[in-house]
Parts: structure tokens; sequence; C-alpha cells
């Protein structure tokens, strides 16, 4: 057990934020709903990032940046029906801060420099990209445009948790536009492989691929594509989305093109995105009461050394053994760490790693060089072994390997066992009250049956899975019929 | 010349303003002072970032994320001495959009939303990164920091031009934290170094190192280093800056750590930045009337092939060549165009990827199929030579290094041509009328001649060369003695 950290059992959100902090991933601010990403928990980040934009990439998109501002104007292109509307947002409505002539020391906003129209803090891109769109696209040639964004995006949060839920985050948006419907419907399906194979091959995270419930709906999207996946604790995490905007936002912000006939047609289009929220699932997803499990492709540092010794000179050749050791996994492409400060002792290094999540850690003793073995510890099970020294540089790339199919079996395995199938209403009441997880269960169709069940029991359709087999049924809830199951789950 | 684009003899100002947008780098936005940087221009951003970012670590920076908003009160704390004191910059007073009551369809901002202490959009980020090292630094053993950030920045900029000045624009931040003065000074040279080096190596753009007078400081540094480029119209640009804050920051916002003896002691500072107006950099050192000339090594796309062709059965077996050619050269990590659209002719491709600045252009005809041969164009010259088609993937990496050193040469010797010495006031006002560039010029070292001069005639003080020989001489203006010679120019 980690210090100054719960077991996950005792308090498992307070394990996590704990775990956040002291694993140095990221700490709150002293901007209300900010965080600061910590330099370890940001090169997590920075792996996540090259991963999935050379996925972006060898699907054929580009990179492009936008404002950070959108002027309130353009939400009301977007919300023709305002009537009830509110957003929670940063807003800019003055453009100058001064001395306080009253108050030496003080600055004040300047009365005088109030804008014209106020200026929202992007929540999100669709508005003023599609307002962009609109000068680029006139012909099918222009067509598709396959464009991704890397930025930062404020949604006014009231309740906020370290990189689950903060006022400020950082994500990619794509947005896509096609002269087709199927066209379109395909990119948003592509993106959501692309994001599923993300999480299972890199975070080692499994996930179910589905669609929402137009309750779950991005607004202003016909269709909403999502990976769920399942926290240790029985939730779930809303990875992913992937939007079919069908022809929406075109009509919105007045976007057309001319089609090979010469015909004026609004353009389809889709967006795409995934955020530091994915810190949150894969910590959340792997990690023990030890401290972070983080698989080989994420992990900052990949293998440790820790050398063991009581005197300097014991140290001196241990240090030369284990630079070598580490010189050859480095060129082998391997972040490695020679852990040689004499200010701590082993047992604290170990615990320190631990907690880092730091896949392999060696350990190097004086009995080790008589002997021409290191000790070899894997972070995901614990599991100690001492192998020849001569071994270890052919040897640590498999471990990894293994290391990384062994995170995803786990988390795969505890998927597969936290999914329940019920057929009545107080099976799945039983099963959310005493397990958790998935539940799969027949749903009538209708957002009123959906809104009565979150009512009693907080729990949410997560998906329609894309693979639900045709299953007759009936619905635990109102016992209409129904032809497939639905996965509800309680979820972050 | 390109077509929709004065040439830079006919209008310079215009030249760059237009060539940004006809060769889609980027274009205004619909916010004010915003700019959209486009997939092209955008790309060109990304190596630059990646080339520097390998820098910053190779020196042994990290990255990591601080808020986007500063707290009203965090820059009292700055500035101690506020009056007189304004700041153009985006501030956030609200936090709520909603349904106007009064007016179907129409949005407004929530006056019941009102924010208890404005929030600031990030000018720099001193301010909060320093609030923020306060918690992280006790004791020497904390030290150094040495952290990066990449990021957007908001200035409310009034008259703003694409790239080289707008409202928000991109950059990196760097905002080191030392244990000693030397370390801190030793931390700000080396960064210069580094951004030297990328803009002679990457940008194939020289500068001169210098520093600052005291007019031309950053506000809170003790000193600021800054490198310094010549544009082809005879301006001088400055293209990053290295701040040594010396203990200013620290006292500031209280940043204490206890030394070896444990007494507590004010940390050292430094920060050093560049942006996307180094893009701006780029265009005006090198390219031309008819369009970018982009140096091998941030060069998007390296080679660009166009076949020449009558039938199709020609288009075929010279698509099967150039589809070779593209192959190869991608093995070796060159970026290839194979420019088959059969929508356009040559000429018009030729003129398009001219305007796009790719480095090299080979084309193909049928003669070439017989004789073996292609045509390689090179932009920087606009040589063109015939080759054997065996020799291509031998002959175009030594032909883009040849690129990359000539487009460097070239800018290194219009920036000898245009640095001139002068010893008195008269012939420096004629210098700068008929000729502009760098004026070495003895200065007597006040602020208040360097005033008068940039009052009469534009010039300032670019910087005082780390280079500069000492020199007895008098000032231009006062007269008064000096002992080495200082760069002015007129400045983007």
């Amino acid at each position: 057990m980690a210090k100054g950290i719960p077991t996950r059992s005792e308090d498992y959100s307070q394990w996590y934020i704990e775990l956040v902090k002291q694993a140095d991933l990221a700490e709150n601010s002293d901007v209300r709903g900010c965080m600061v990403i910590k330099p370890y928990g940001y090169s997590i980040w920075e792996k996540m990032q090259q991963a999935l934009d050379k996925m972006f990439k060898d699907t054929g998109h580009v990179n492009a940046y936008f404002p950070l501002f959108v002027p309130k104007s353009m939400f009301e292109a977007e919300e023709k029906n305002a009537e009830g509307f509110a957003k929670e947002c940063a807003i800019v409505t003055h453009y100058r801060l001064k001395a306080d002539p009253d108050n030496k020391g003080k600055l004040i906003v300047d009365p005088n420099a109030k804008l014209e129209e106020e200026l929202v803090v992007r929540p999100t891109s669709e508005a003023i990209i599609w307002s962009t769109y609109k000068k680029w696209i006139q012909s099918y040639r222009d067509l598709p445009i396959l464009i991704n964004q890397w930025a930062n995006v404020v949604r006014w949060e009231m309740r906020t948790r370290l990189f689950l839920r903060t006022a400020e985050f950082l994500w990619q948006e794509g947005h896509t536009a096609h002269a087709t419907k199927q066209e379109a419907i395909k990119e948003t399906e592509q993106m959501l492989d692309v994001y599923a194979t993300f999480a299972e091959e890199f975070m080692a995270m499994p996930v179910v691929k589905g669609k929402k419930s137009e309750n779950e709906r991005f607004p202003g999207a016909l269709d909403t594509y999502c990976i769920e996946a399942m926290m240790q604790d029985g939730k779930a995490l809303q990875a992913g989305t992937s939007h079919f905007l069908g022809q929406n936002f075109a009509k919105a912000f007045d976007v057309k093109f001319s089609n090979k006939e010469g015909k004026l047609e609004e353009v389809w289009g889709t967006s795409w995105g995934v955020s530091t929220r994915l810190m949150g699932a894969l910590i959340m997803a792997h990690s023990d009461d030890d401290g972070l499990i983080i698989p080989p492709k994420l992990a900052p540092i990949h293998v440790v050394i820790v050398p063991i010794f009581k005197s300097d000179e014991e140290f001196a050749r241990i240090s030369e053994k284990a630079e070598g050791i580490a010189k050859e996994l480095r060129k082998q492409g391997f972040s490695v760490k020679y852990d040689n400060r004499d200010t701590q002792k082993p047992g604290f290094k170990f615990a320190e790693w631990e907690l880092k999540g730091v896949p392999v850690r060696i350990a190097i003793g004086p009995r080790d060089l008589e002997n021409g073995t290191v000790e070899v510890a894997r972070r995901d099970t614990k599991e100690k072994q001492v192998m020849k020294m001569d071994d270890i540089t052919s040897s640590i790339p498999t471990l990894l390997d293994d290391i990384q199919k062994n995170i995803y079996q786990r988390a795969l395995k505890f998927k597969t066992e936290m999914t329940t199938r019920v057929d009545t209403y107080d099976e799945f009441k039983k099963v959310l009250d005493e397990k958790g997880g998935f539940v799969a269960a027949h749903w009538d169709g209708t957002a009123e049956t959906e809104q009565k069940i979150k009512g009693e029991t907080k729990a949410t359709i997560r998906c329609i899975p894309l693979d639900a087999a045709v299953e007759e049924g009936k619905c635990i809830y109102s016992g209409k019929p129904s032809n497939r199951r639905v996965l509800f789950a309680i979820a972050y």
C-alpha cells in the first residue's frame, strides 16, 4: 500500500485522486477547476498524442488550428431554438486590465474596454470550424476535408475531478466534411475503430463499441458512436466519441457545394474526439494499491535499474554494469532510468517506482556481480525472477510485450466478469447494487423508460453495442418488446 | 510572378499577406485578430515543433501544462507598482451563456453568472507557473526545474498581421528555476544558443545573438537575450527571446528554497520562447515573387513529381515510373507527392508547387521514358537539370542537402550585405533611408539617446551583439564615448 493513499477498497475515489497527485501526474491549480498537468503525467499524454496522431495521419487526416474564441452569434446560428438553452462556458467580455485609480497596487478591468460582441472560450469547435468551412467549400472537388485539431477547451464544470472532469482540458477534435451521407457515416465508424484500436493496443484497455441512445447523443449529431470502458470499481467510463452530424452544421452555417451535376447540396459532417480524460481511464483501469500500472507502450520509463550496495567500491562496480545494460536497452529504443541516488535506500526507490508504474525494475547487488545475474521484477504481477545479465537485453523486449498483453488480458477478463445479462428489473437493480459493471438488458427503446431507470438507479444506457445480436425479449422496465440488449451502467 | 500576388518590389507587405493566404498557410478568421492556421501552414509549424521539442529534451527539459487562465490578483502580485499599468488582454468575467428571455433565438451572457474574480487569458505564463513553483520548491533538492510548455496565448493586439502579430498565437514557453545565479544565466544563454542553432540549421536563417537594451527588455527580466534576423525588405525581426529573470518572480510569488546549509534563499529564474511568428520570419527570409521557398528540413513535401502526357497509355507508363521513384524516396524518409491529377495541366501544377515552395520538382514525359531520364528542377535557384532515372534516389538526398545549404548561404550573404557600419548620425539616417538593414553604430548606452533616435528614425536597438568587439568610439547621436557597436534597425 502506497504511503498516504487509501486502498481501492477503502475509498476508490480518494485512492484515485491521491494516486494522481502522489505519482506526480497532475494537481489542482489556483484557478477554479483547472489542473496543472505535471511533467510525468504530461509525458504519458504525449505518448498518447503521438500514437493517436500517427493513426489519424495514416487514415488521411491533417492537423490545423482554429481560434480559441467563438463569437456569441455563432452559437445563435447553431441554436436556432435557443429557448431554455444554457451553456456553462467561459465568456470574454473585456480586453484590458489597468491600474485601479482608487486603490494603489490593485488592478481593475477597464470598463472602457468592453467588447462589442462577447467571445466564448471554445467548449468545442464545430461552430468556428463550420463557419470557416463555408469559405473553403464550393465544389465537390473541395471535399472531403479531413482535419484534426489538438487544442485546449473550456467547459465551466461545477464539480471537477483531476483528468476526469476539469474546466479546461486538452483534447483532439476531428472535424470532417463530405459530399455524401455514406462517406460521412463511414468516416464516423472508421474513427470509432481508430479509438477502439488505440484503447486496446496502447492503453491495454478493452472497450465496447456502440451507439448512444438519443438521450445521450451529442446535440447536433444524428448519431453518436462511443467506446465505453469498465473501471475497477464497476463504473463505466466513456473514453471517446465519434459523431455523425448529418447536414446539421451545414444547415446552421449554410455550407453548400455544387455536385458533379452542378446542383447545390448541403455538406455532410462528422466530428470525433478524445481528451485528457483518457489519463483518468488509464489509471482507473489498471492501477493497484501500490500505485500506477502503466502499459509499456505508454510508459515514460520502461525500465528502472536500482543498485544495491554497501560500499563506494560496490557502487562503482554495479554502476558500470547498470550503465552498460541501460545503454544497450536504450539502443533498442527503450527508456531506461538508472536510479543512482545515494540519498535514498533501495526499498524507498522500489516503492517510488512502483508508485509511478514503471513496468520493469532491475535490481543489481554485489551477489549479482559475482553470479552474473540481476533480479528482474515486473510491475503488473509483482513477480520477480533472477536472470542472467547476458540475457537481459534480449529478454526485456519480450517481457515488456508480455506485460502489455497481460495488462490487457487482465482488464478484458475483468470486463467480461463485470458484464451481466439480466432479464428482470429486480435482477437489474440487484446487480447494480451488489456488483456494478455493465448490465446487458432489454429496453423498449423509449427515452421515457431510459429516464425512469436513470432516476431510480442512476444507471444510464452506455451504448447499444455494435455487435449486439438480434434477440427477441421484453424491456426489463416496461415489459414492451425489444429485439436486442443494450448496456446499462453507472458511469463516470 | 504568382497569380494575384504583387511582387516584393511592388508591395512587400501585400506580397507577404497574399502569399500567406494563397499558399494555404493561414487566413484571418471571423474572430478579431485571430487566425486560422491551415493544414499546409500547420504542417510546417509541426516540423518546427518537432525539431525544437527534441532540442529542448536533449538539453534536459520536460513538457508540462499549466492553466489557460490567470486570476487577476496574480498580476497584482507581479506588478507591485501597478500605477500606469495597462495590459491588453482577454478577460473572462462570466461563466454562462443563456437564452435571451426577451428575444427569441438570441443568447445573452447570464448576469447571474459573474465570476468573483476575473480571469485573464494568459498572455504569458510566468505568473501562473511561479505561483505553482512555490508549492513545488522547498529545498535545493527540488532544483533545478526545467519545464517547457506548448500552448496558445492571447494578447489583445490592435493591429494584427498573419503570423507576425495576432491576438491569439501558438508558442512554447520555457520556465526554469535554479538554485544559483550562475546556473540561471547559463540556462538563459544555453536556450539562446538552441534558438540560434534551430534558426540556422532548420530555418536556414542566419541570426545575430545579442542582448536587448534596457528599454527593450521583457518587464521582470534582468537581461533579455534575443536572436534577430534580417528580412528581405531590410527590416529586422526578433525571432526568439531568452530572459534571465533574476529573483524577480521568486520575490513576487515568494518562492524560497533552503540551501545545503539550511538557509532560505530566493529562487533564480529564466523564461524563453518562440512562437508562430517564426512562420512569418521563414516566409519573409527566403520566399520570392513566385511563392514560398521552404528549406528542405521544414518542408512538408520534399519532392513533387509531375507527369507530362498526352494519352492514357503514356500516363500509365509514366505513373509506373513515378510511383517507383516515389516509393524509393519515401523509403529514405522523404515526403513525396505524385501529382497525378488529370484535371490540371503541367504548367498549372508547376506554378502551384512553386507557390507552395516544394524544394524539388521532378517532371517525367514520354521522351524521358525513352531516354531513361527525368527533369529535375530545384525551387531555390530555379535551375533545371536532366538526370538519369537510375540516379534519382541517390542524387535527391544530396540535392536536398545542397538546397538547404544554399538557402542559408544566400540569406547569410544578404544579411552580411545588409549590415552597415556607420560613424555619424547623418550616415546612419542615410543608410536607414536608402538601404535599410542592420546598422552597426556606437551608442552612449543611455535610454534617452535610444528613445530620441527611435523618435527621429523609427530605428530601435535590436541588440547588443554578444560577439561585438571592444572598440572605442563616439555615440553617433550624443558624441559621448562608447566602447562597442550595437545593432540598430527598423523592425517588425
